[in-house]
């Protein structure tokens, strides 16, 4: 077996939310409504999250789930579209190994009565320690959450 | 038509060089000898070249094309493992405008009489500016030059 791999990995997932552009956009431009959605959840303990969201500015996670070693997740904003599309890169890491990383494009349509998101995710998994299947999962998820969030607003 | 748009893609070139991981490694790690085969070519007057080789570390490239306009291209080491793998992301633009953002990932693997290089690249082709067919062309030619260059030494 060899002692690094890489596996690469494409996923989208569409969904609509019932708002404008601008109400979706902002969960993600707005360090407290992303935070919301992306960051909180049920057995994780938050340590460290910032944001700078414009091109080339960085956002910092750092979080543990249940009894887990701390993981961060490093992202660097690549475009920035008001309004229209985001797109960014991200690294997950504990300690000093990097598990995976990311380019992330996500798209806002006007649409009838609401928004259509397109997030494409690009991946590449090192050496067996994140999987595939979970990522998607994990992003369905959370992009189920931003729809309650933005349903409660 | 819409205003905004995107393409994404995703491919893989391999490469067998005659020499050693370490040496395959360190033209992508030592800022000259990148330069060589990366960043000097006919047509192009450069701008500018720096980088900081380490995760986290940005490296940036402003160049033209004959009389065509400066184009930058930002580049952030994601994954260095060494004489093993190189991750990382790079956004070309030109003035404000992105034109693409790209995950690269590159693996040196030890063969028979040589290095094997894999050479992934998941793109993000932005509003039509870019074209898909032509950054795999100038990959693969970079990828000859660098073989040239190692040929060289």
């Amino acid at each position: 077996m060899k002692q690094f791999s890489v596996i690469h990995n494409t996923f989208v997932i569409e969904r609509h939310y019932p708002t404008t552009a601008a109400r979706v956009f902002a969960a993600f431009s707005n360090k407290e409504k992303k935070r919301r959605w992306h960051v909180d959840g049920k057995g994780f303990a938050i340590d460290e999250f910032e944001m700078d969201f414009r091109v080339g500015g960085k956002e910092i996670a750092r979080f543990r789930y249940e009894n887990g070693p701390q993981i961060t997740v490093d992202t660097v904003y690549q475009d920035i579209i008001l309004d229209n599309r985001i797109v960014f890169v991200y690294s997950m890491r504990v300690g000093d190994k990097t598990m995976s990383s990311s380019l992330t494009t996500v798209e806002f349509l006007q649409a009838k009565n609401g928004t259509d998101l397109i997030f494409t995710e690009q991946d590449a998994f090192f050496d067996g320690i994140d999987n595939v299947k979970g990522r998607e999962e994990g992003t369905r998820a959370a992009l189920e959450q931003l729809g309650e969030v933005l349903g409660n607003e």
